[in-house]
């Protein structure tokens, strides 16, 4: 499993160079969106680092039931059901010996799955596979190198969540640093905290790479709309942020 | 201002390696530690990945009065003298034009000072620059993939601590997962927590990695053990730690 960085090329490590370089399957969880540029990079990634002839087993993700009351309860299902896939990928189109790389956007340990969902094959035993982790640059790391800051102040705790979480729960009183991701509603645009700055980005590492910093009040429309305008014409957007309290 | 990640030369991205290979100067910020390990560590990165004669400017850390009870006005203090320090080596030491990599442990992002104090120099007005941050991989990640976890629960946030943060205020309890680095005091055997469990590393990425992990109660004197035994063998720890509330 093989963190590949947040949309920038360059950000592979050596060792992520070195385990491309040795892989005989690439393991693609096609998640049927029109992503097409994520596709097309990693595409790009595999066929500049990857040393012999390889093959791409292309797994379907399954859908998922969003609208689920039972948030936790859905995705465990999901789980379920991407793991029936990718265990039979590797049963039937994979030889023994043959190392198999799935590369996953960011890094395996931030808001992905696929760790979980290939310990579930691994525990149910039916396919014989040992897995190693390759840690891969974060786009919060991204956000923070392009803006220039730091996540944390001095000695003090860093607090990373996803948009929905924010929305439900709103900025913790007791920390100046919250780090969001996975937020398709725009939930900074509901916090009324007069002391927070937003260091916002979208498209982070790759060419269409949309930065904003500032007081979160004055810039949230203007965030908003960027938000909207670019989703409109990538028919995508990925974008993650910072909120920082200021303090006298 | 260069991260190149958490002591594994291979954890180098190929925008560090770059970056590297065009620089004139690099800056040391000597801890005056006998941390020989990390020198040699870094010197190696140098000499493999820059590619033209190079020159090495040591800035001798200031001492820190670690004992101040204004914990955050010592820091301050610190930080200023700090960008005296490195404001007159730029100033007297670097020519016009001198591309200057300042080689950071991890990420510059996360628990380094090294861009608060650059922010400083630049603050001041005395030199011109302009600079560039490129992110590396943190300790923190190392020890998700070694460990082949990951960091968050489905959707659910994870917090980044220190050891001082969680000896004063314990496991959060609305929390599952807790990240923490920089702890001397072992704060994770103060938790009495029965739910815990913990992921530790130390060395992470290099030679002497050394990983536990177990439920927080039955381990923590084992780890405890291994960090003073550690300590006594190399001179010096750096380690991290994982804390997952395990939930029914």
């Amino acid at each position: 499993m093989i963190g590949i960085g947040s949309g920038d090329p360059e950000q592979l490590t050596l060792q992520a160079v070195r385990v491309l370089s040795g892989l005989d399957v690439v393991l693609v969880l096609d998640k049927g969106e029109a992503k097409s540029e994520l596709v097309d990079l990693r595409h790009e990634i595999c066929s500049r680092h990857i040393a012999r002839p390889y093959r791409v087993l292309t797994v379907t993700d399954p859908e998922r039931d969003r609208a689920a009351a039972d948030y936790p309860g859905a995705v465990r299902d999901w789980y379920d059901a991407r793991a029936d896939l990718i265990e039979a990928a590797l049963r039937d189109e994979v030889s023994p010996g043959e190392n198999v790389g799935i590369l996953v956007w960011g890094d395996p340990a931030l808001y992905d799955s696929t760790l979980r969902v290939l310990d579930r094959v691994q525990q149910r035993g039916t396919v014989e596979l040992t897995h190693e982790v390759i840690p891969g640059i974060t786009s919060l790391q991204t956000l923070a190198a392009r803006h220039r800051v730091t996540f944390t102040g001095v000695g003090a705790p860093v607090h990373v969540t996803t948009g929905r979480r924010l929305a439900a729960e709103g900025m913790p009183a007791e920390l100046d640093d919250v780090l969001v991701m996975l937020d398709g509603s725009a939930a900074f645009a509901g916090l009324d905290d007069p002391d927070l700055d937003i260091y916002w980005g979208a498209y982070l590492g790759m060419p269409g790479e949309v930065l904003v910093a500032g007081d979160l009040q004055e810039r949230k429309a203007e965030i908003v709309a960027l938000r909207a305008e670019h989703r409109e014409r990538h028919g995508w957007i990925m974008d993650s942020y910072l909120l920082h309290r200021r303090r006298a």
